[in-house]
């Protein structure tokens, strides 16, 4: 039998995030393989392997999917978000073009998802109605000063700027580093939101500005969102406020 | 009867990446209101009313969903994509923040949907992989300079570059203005992709490179992804090449 590879997501969390194709994959599949927390979220059917494994082996985990599908197996490749952004996607053709050739020709797919920042931006109003950029302030696989660069010429452009991975038990201190350098160029003013675990049990938004935010309050769980110069709140008398860039937005 | 109003996207066209969120405000709703074909992609259910509206009046749309919403109905505004990239939700929360101030405190609510540059990105392989910037080139709401200083600042920082809106009808000329400035900062053999009506039957996509590519080929339905320094094709015997951005990408 021809095996196949399908690389999906899962969305941040809430399962009404699951698209119908997503769904359909992970229901044909053989083998699932992905980050253990990820395949938790699941009803498996009888009979389906499953392939979990730690975080941090994301290429170890994309060889071991392709060598399945070259067995013959049908295989999906689990993400949360949208597994093209930050995911398991990118770290599957990172396998795909250093393993052999014959991997090159398996019967590969990509089904996009929910990210993060979509979701994040639907429970705050409509931050990203205009231009942005989505920044990963991971520095596992890429040098500081790197992202430095990028947040500065995001600062520059006046986009608004979803930051992934701000921080982790590991990286403390980055989010607070990338702060400093959107602070030296962007008004005290511009909201900011730490969107946590959005559409999960214990999600938790905060709104606040770039001078008052403390990013001490970013997990590997949060999507930090930062304002262009137009982004702004729209105050009601009950709840949290919408926060939105509209469409016309200019500096 | 409380009214609401919920603003969510179809996706780009495969009705596999409506999500089981989105399908149930549908089906709830007792008004739904949006472009009419995106409406008419729909299977609406007896007594749903449907106000059906031109591409150019989103703040009109917007204030006739609120004015519904006001009256007690339930109403769904529907987007293409995701209603809150460059679609419906900005709107809508402008012509919240214009309106009557009891506008502010009815029940509304945003769901995520799959992007345009999401569903490009998947077909392509994942050349949103890293970090990435999203512009829209209509100049319709915002001023073209301002258009090309974003475009200068994401090629200085070196993202990978989705382009909304790239032309119409109205607007022949400016993916070519675009596409002078990204060639006077990134490299010739950058990656280029023209994703058109992806997930719809007349889907087509091309992939070529920043020097070779025909700007003549965008029109309305197209995403176009410009790549960083470090984006790449996997060539394949068959079929097209896969279009990636590794993780550890630096120029």
């Amino acid at each position: 039998m021809t095996g196949s590879l399908r690389i999906l997501g899962l969305g941040p969390g809430d399962p009404r995030w699951v698209t119908p194709e997503a769904s359909a994959m992970l229901d044909e599949a053989t083998d699932l393989v992905g980050y253990g927390p990820y395949l938790a979220r699941l009803e498996t059917r009888p009979g389906q392997r499953i392939h979990a494994s730690d975080n941090r082996v994301e290429l170890d985990r994309a060889r071991a999917a392709l060598d399945l599908a070259a067995g013959g197996a049908q295989v999906a490749v689990v993400s949360g978000g949208d597994p093209g952004v930050f995911a398991m996607a990118a770290a599957v053709f990172e396998a795909v073009e250093a393993g052999p050739t014959r991997w090159r020709d398996l019967d590969i797919a990509v089904s996009p998802g929910i990210s993060a920042m979509m979701a994040a931006a639907a429970r705050l109003g409509a931050p990203l109605g205009h231009d942005f950029c989505a920044v990963s302030l991971s520095d596992n696989l890429k040098p500081w000063p790197l992202i430095e660069r990028r947040l500065r010429a995001a600062a520059d452009g006046d986009f608004v700027i979803a930051l992934y991975n701000p921080a982790s038990r590991a990286r403390p201190r980055q989010v607070f580093d990338a702060f400093a350098v959107l602070r030296a160029v962007k008004e005290g003013a511009t909201p900011v939101a730490f969107a946590r675990a959005v559409g999960r049990p214990d999600e938790a938004i905060t709104v606040t500005t770039l001078a008052d935010a403390d990013p001490g309050l970013a997990d590997m769980s949060t999507l930090v969102l930062v304002g262009s110069s137009a982004t702004r709140l729209i105050v009601r008398e009950r709840g949290r406020p919408f926060l939105y860039t509209p469409r016309n937005a200019a500096p």
